[in-house]
């Protein structure tokens, strides 16, 4: 990376609108300083993309990337009915990158943050001579006792997706060849829209369990059943998908939805007495909401059933690049 | 990397004893959630560290990685007179590294940790075909408006330095120079130590500027003298250095403790008329304190006197590895 100035670059990113009244120290010191609410706690996730790992330069502009990243953690903060607040943003970047496209990746963030109102409070910059990393740190606000944890299905609940899903992937098939094109299903996969909305609604409805979809159907809702020792089944023709990821038929948009991840939906479990409730409270937000599934007694299973078939499904991803793990704690 | 069993791996990670009763949500869901103290606000920094960069295998372990990355943090949280509570933690690992090697990198980090009774909440683990990057962020609490601040630093105000500094630079010659060999400074260069305790002491004391040694004396200064627009006058016979570092020759030492770094000493500024009760309370806890300079009118200029001759200072750092940069927001 070629910084040439270092003051000019931290002014660059600095936020230009007024620090709100939680950020007690900002940009610019050892450390940032917030002041948390009374009542509330406080919450805390981070997600790192790595260059050929979890993205390209040739299906991703340095604005997308950006994006992504913060995308990827306001899921996460919104799978616990949480509220993203501040973000930290450490870079470990290629020496060919020019700081121009440094300022990009900030930028995407910046346009993400704003629909949020959240603040950049810190992170630091780093060159390397491997490939471009990306890790984003987002810290928010929750109320106490309400955060919606993996581990609270039970048996008798309904499984719920919101929004559509393996349409990031079919977005990434379109960019890495040339010949199909679709506007929206590439936007999906570079610009993808968390539902930070959807999670703070569903924190109102007392027990939900709940994971967002970063990896696929199948793996999260892996993740949901282990969590809970509950078996789920889901049912292939209830999977929500768009028009726009059905043009490749039926059966690869559901191995997109199952397997593609990135979507940045939520998948989750709520009580069947609660199913009209949460449909009432969704359509007011006009957050489209999809009952998938049910839960039912087991240890950790999850079945598929599509027409006359059932089979179990795996916790697999694509890795879409190079080989590459991503083990989140 | 190779992690055979992501589950075990992650068992293996995490903290062995209890949750302290602040952490509401640790390690294992999409993010952590902690509960903030009435009275105090959160302090949270990070710290990007990369091979070849930062450090290199021939000179550290993975032990070592682990524990000077999380002391980087602590030295941060510190500099502001906060206390570390929570850690999370994102590697970027090579393909080569073993899985027992991942776990010495958060051994180091526990065994630092626990020191300050600091919790691991959160993190992930990706694989890359480049050079190691280890990411850790830490939270902690923080009196209400009891931070100590860069740009506090007046007119008057004495300047002062914890423990001794430019040892970390020796250690590291010393670990390239294989005729020559010392242990105590190849310690202060593998497993420093954070000053916490200090940071703390400081924070009672009023209004004080303040600064870890990251960067070499030098820049640190620097950062103060700019960020509170006055300048400092250091002199170079009271820059406190260890009977080891001397072995090299005084004019060799003061090179190393102005621009070495990775010291994670506290430089600071504080009236004069607040220099005793601050030589007591340090007395009391056993931590070397050394005044060095004084603080001036001026514009974030920083002169270094020694013998007849005055030079002003530059903020450059050492390039251990390759050329890197390494900008803190």
């Amino acid at each position: 990376m070629s910084i040439h100035d270092e003051f000019e670059f931290i002014k660059q990113i600095t936020p230009k609108h007024q620090l709100n009244s939680d950020v007690i120290v900002g940009i610019g010191d050892d450390a940032a300083i917030i002041r948390p609410y009374t009542g509330k706690d406080v919450i805390a996730c981070t997600d790192t993309m790595v260059e050929e790992v979890h993205f390209s330069r040739i299906t991703m502009s340095p604005f997308h990337i950006g994006y992504k990243a913060l995308a990827a953690n306001i899921s996460d903060v919104a799978a616990m009915g949480g509220t993203p607040k501040f973000y930290l943003v450490s870079l470990v970047v290629p020496t060919s990158w020019s700081e121009e496209e440094l300022v990009e990746i900030y930028k995407g963030m910046e346009e993400l943050a704003q629909q949020y109102q959240m603040v950049l409070i810190g992170g630091d910059t780093v060159s390397t001579s491997g490939p471009l990393v990306v890790n984003v740190m987002v810290m928010g606000s929750i109320l106490q006792d309400k955060s919606l944890k993996r581990s609270d299905a039970l048996p008798g609940d309904l499984v719920f997706l919101t929004g559509t899903v393996g349409d990031s992937a079919a977005g990434l098939h379109i960019l890495l060849n040339e010949k199909d094109s679709n506007e929206y299903l590439v936007k999906r996969h570079q610009l993808p829209t968390p539902q930070g909305q959807a999670g703070i609604l569903l924190s109102n409805l007392g027990r939900v369990a709940l994971n967002d979809i970063s990896d696929g159907v199948a793996s999260e809702a892996i993740e949901i059943a282990e969590a809970s020792q509950v078996d789920i089944e889901l049912d292939a023709s209830l999977i929500p998908l768009s028009a726009e990821i059905l043009t490749f038929g039926h059966e690869q948009a559901i191995n997109w939805a199952l397997y593609g991840g990135e979507d940045y939906e939520l998948i989750g479990t709520i009580s069947s007495e609660k199913w009209s409730e949460l449909e009432r409270v969704f359509a007011q937000d006009d957050i489209k909401i999809t009952k998938i599934g049910k839960v039912i007694r087991g240890s950790g299973n999850v079945s598929l059933k599509s027409g006359d078939s059932v089979k179990q499904l795996k916790k697999q991803g694509y890795n879409h690049f190079k080989h590459g793990d991503h083990n989140e704690n």
